[in-house]
């Protein structure tokens, strides 16, 4: 009999192992190898008990193993007739190169799955209280990544200013170019911004404020947090909330709901 | 004692139980009081075996129950103490209205809690193999509402033609508007498209073709089934697969594999 592996490509989700998809959690069970990114939750590779784990420790402009090694040991792991978990952070094919897995599976033969996660692009801003998307104010969301303006200037050079929310994910460090860059192609340089590290962790920490600070804004580097930039109105509609959790309600959000309600039936 | 109630809006994926997350699983099986969208599935809706479960049955061009009626239920019922969970198909906070919720909320003084959960925009491609974004390919995506040419129109007309991948939420019945749309921008007419019906169900089906093809495709619109469009050419890598599940690779997919490796050191 020829034995014959398989390999998952699973979304870990933005960080918190409760945001796993029960899939995921499944796959990792019985999975023989799990090759994870530097960002996944330790607690969440510590799900797969019975599997070889390997750090393929991807971060911010730092690649420990390279793209075509980590195709290859998918590829041979899987011909040995292992069932192998690639953990990627967030969703497997938003901004991560699975894409570029899945086409090296595919030339190698290797039968492979998707499973989707929760991307950070969406749950970074929910977590937060941001809701990406919001009758009269946007009714939709751009997702670029932040690593080289080559790749998100000639996407966020396009959408007219202030007409839609705008979510970087991989920009803290190009933040300050990302907010220049905006403002003059003509959005408001009061605009409402988030930038939230760390979503979805005990570490999660939110700022709040204008695009005209966004580049001025202090981070501490060295933590190494993933950060997601939120830009646009809906940023607004942030309720604030006191030390007990309590949902309290920002003037700027009251404000806003309230044109919301007053315009919500003729713009949809 | 003064009992307080608590709201949950939770993310109930893209349909099959088994994307829901943990966090979402736990929340209903302690809920008193489940909300559910008329596109959740039914298995969804049963974790929460102790729960009142009301079904506010809005689908596409139909809503049962006035948005202001359901916020109304919500605080009514966490005010009286009870553990709510208003359950959204997808993502609580894309495109469904759960901004709304969240100010309502807000405004009556209840506390609550985001569960992000896994969009369409994203899980409906990659279930059909297809990544959202991909080096050298699009390194960035737009996720926009279908349902209405005032929503969708500003945003896509902004775009660059060919220059992302565009997602399309609720459009099934726009399509043909939203095709000749983006081909009078400039979009080529052979850009490739999918259109995932049902993504995440077992009635899940992936249609492919191209962007001039898009408004004479005939869906059976009586199935009510939920459809996501995918508009670019990451469109294109899609592996096609036989009936055992193996994987292949079309020509298309591998003349664009062939590209990427080609240009993707130079244009991440």
């Amino acid at each position: 009999m020829f034995m014959t592996g398989f390999v998952s490509l699973v979304g870990a989700g933005p960080g918190d192992p409760d945001l796993l998809t029960l899939r995921a959690i499944r796959r990792l069970e019985v999975a023989d190898l799990v090759l994870y990114d530097g960002l996944v939750d330790p607690d969440v590779v510590a799900i797969a008990a019975h599997a070889q784990r390997f750090s393929v420790g991807k971060r911010a402009r730092r690649r420990s193993i390279e793209q075509h090694t980590i195709n290859r040991l998918m590829v041979r792991s899987a011909k040995r007739g292992k069932r192998v978990v690639r953990l990627k952070s967030g969703d497997p094919f938003v901004l991560g190169r699975g894409g570029e897995e899945a086409l090296a599976l595919t030339a190698a033969g290797v039968s492979f799955e998707v499973i989707p996660g929760v991307t950070a692009a969406v749950a970074a801003p929910g977590l937060a209280g941001v809701p990406v998307t919001h009758r009269g104010l946007s009714s939709g969301f751009l997702v670029v990544s932040g690593h080289a303006a080559t790749a998100y200037g000639p996407l966020v050079d396009g959408v007219g200013p202030n007409s839609m929310t705008i979510v970087v994910l991989m920009g803290l460090s190009s933040r300050a170019e990302i907010a220049s860059r905006l403002i003059m192609r003509g959005w408001r340089p009061h605009t409402p911004v988030a930038v939230i590290l760390a979503a979805g962790s005990k570490n999660m920490h939110t700022w709040i404020g204008r695009l005209d600070q966004l580049g001025d804004v202090e981070f501490d580097a060295r933590t190494g947090l993933p950060g997601t930039i939120v830009v646009g109105d809906v940023v607004g509609l942030r309720p604030s909330r006191n030390d007990e959790g309590e949902a309290g309600m920002t003037a700027e959000a009251a404000i806003l709901g309230g044109l919301v309600r007053k315009y919500g039936e003729v713009t949809p």
